[in-house]
């Protein structure tokens, strides 16, 4: 069964369902989030310690509060290990946590400590709201932007499972992404009422539930969508990698013509394509002169489902 | 390892640990619980239904708000379960989620959905705080308070694990245990600086961790100690099952004389002894005119070890 699925059940059976399927939620001029990674699901203990784990968990759930245009603040953080594990993965995994908490500004609220079977981190993320944004605000003559590189970290899980060619800038990006907290909180000042999300699950993920969610189509240009050239060097499958990857924690986002120029003077922002009125396909993707239309079979079949069996 | 040897850890690892330790924290006039239900840690699902464990997992993180004297009003919801878990499970489980937000006047905030080998569970809940109610304020002359019956949930437990005798009652106790929301707010309203927790981890340890948090000696008289007299057919360890089970979710407190007054106007409460001066051991329990020191030794051995293989 596929997330969306899922979703549609949950929001089926409660009776105020207002605040599901979005990524965070807002409430009292706060905005909340929630995720979790599982071993073997989201990533291994093998290519990944305790103090790299902890800092991604944090990093994936305060890019949720900044692709709202929030400003983190607080985290608590359930953390599931097996007894096998000793007290130096608690200690790496804290100073991963502080390392996190320093760096971005937030304090840790609590949380709890269990056994299990397997490592599981569920954080939930509060910020401060400075206003509501959601990926349903993109309208017709949006400018379509993104804050920086795709397929990078699809790049560097793929030289950790498959051992290509190492290149630490890719493992790196992998490993240890940065949520764009600065460049969410400038939208949010900036432009009126922005769509925006991050690239958690994908370039295209974002551009396809954008544009499902505003009732409108995206048209993207592949020249302009930013990646690390020496991303062909690992594979011919490069491509994909750029628009499916996912876990890249970029910001995807359509705002008006004259917002987009007023961040353009504060952020080094890629402007890739425009949003037009609806047709039969959410997403067009224009590359070497012919155009893609993007289904949802497509979005299905490439995107990651976490109900396959280990990291993508 | 324990889980206090882990909050030591935590501790000393970050910076700012001042919300580490105490099972709620307080910012910006709300207070924050995150905890987590693992199976075949916590539950099993031979004995457990989706719409039984969302019930519970909520009542456990909404035990917790009322414990430190809040409102609650919103939960998220971190879902991981095995692919060959099919709708019906996520149905149930959100009809379980209904149920509780129906009764206790909550709303699910999000949360997120992810694959895992086994049935994990984590719960954000967040509450409005009347005042800041901590372990750490019990004070020497105080009254030590329970709201309800101990053991039952233990006595259920067994009953499923064991196939004892049927009892239905205290099967509910354990599957569908009612948070003391009322209770809890009320305690809030009356009382100048009460200390209070809930009884998730048995009364003995919530009676030990408020005595050492407050640097005080809890003497407890066992014969003013709730339990369903039925508890006695079903074990000879009985007597352990009220001190030690587990899982009642109860709140276990102390106030004032005056205070605990008060309160007797308005709850139907459960005197079970006194605060005195710190001596050598923080919990004295009274039994057939023999005074038992409880030591820490004695919690850690009978206490809920989440390190532990298997439900309890």
């Amino acid at each position: 069964m596929k997330e969306l699925e899922f979703i549609n059940i949950i929001k089926n059976t409660l009776t105020d369902s207002s605040f599901i399927g979005d990524d965070t939620a807002f409430a009292q001029g706060f905005v909340f989030t929630q995720d979790t990674l599982v071993e073997d699901v989201h990533f291994r203990l093998s290519t990944m310690s305790a103090f790299e784990l902890a800092q991604k968990a944090v990093a994936v759930n305060l890019s949720d509060i900044s692709a709202s245009g929030g400003v983190p603040c607080y985290i608590l953080i359930s953390l599931s290990l097996p007894s096998c594990l000793d007290s130096s993965f608690v200690e790496g995994f804290y100073q991963g946590v502080e390392q996190s908490c320093s760096k971005y500004g937030i304090k840790v609220l609590g949380g709890d400590i269990t056994g299990s079977d397997k490592v599981f981190v569920s954080i939930c993320a509060i910020g401060k709201a400075k206003k509501q944004i959601k990926r349903s605000f993109a309208k017709e003559g949006d400018v379509i932007f993104t804050t920086g590189n795709h397929g990078s970290s699809k790049a560097g899980l793929e030289i950790l499972e498959k051992n290509l060619a190492f290149d630490e800038k890719f493992i790196q990006a992998h490993k240890l992404p940065t949520p764009k907290i600065k460049e969410g909180a400038i939208i949010a000042d900036v432009c009126d009422s922005p769509a925006l999300m991050d690239s958690s699950d994908g370039l295209l993920d974002a551009l396809y539930k954008i544009a499902l969610a505003s009732s409108v189509t995206l048209e993207v240009d592949f020249d302009f969508v930013p990646y690390d050239f020496d991303i062909k060097k690992l594979s011919s499958d490069w491509y994909n990698w750029v628009l499916f990857g996912g876990e890249d924690y970029e910001l995807v986002g359509c705002a008006r013509e004259s917002d987009f120029s007023k961040l353009q003077e504060v952020l080094s922002l890629h402007q890739i394509g425009h949003v037009v009125a609806k047709s039969d396909f959410p997403v067009i993707i224009k590359k070497d002169g012919e155009y893609r239309q993007i289904t949802s079979e497509i979005i299905e079949n490439m995107s990651f489902d976490h109900f396959k069996k280990g990291p993508q």
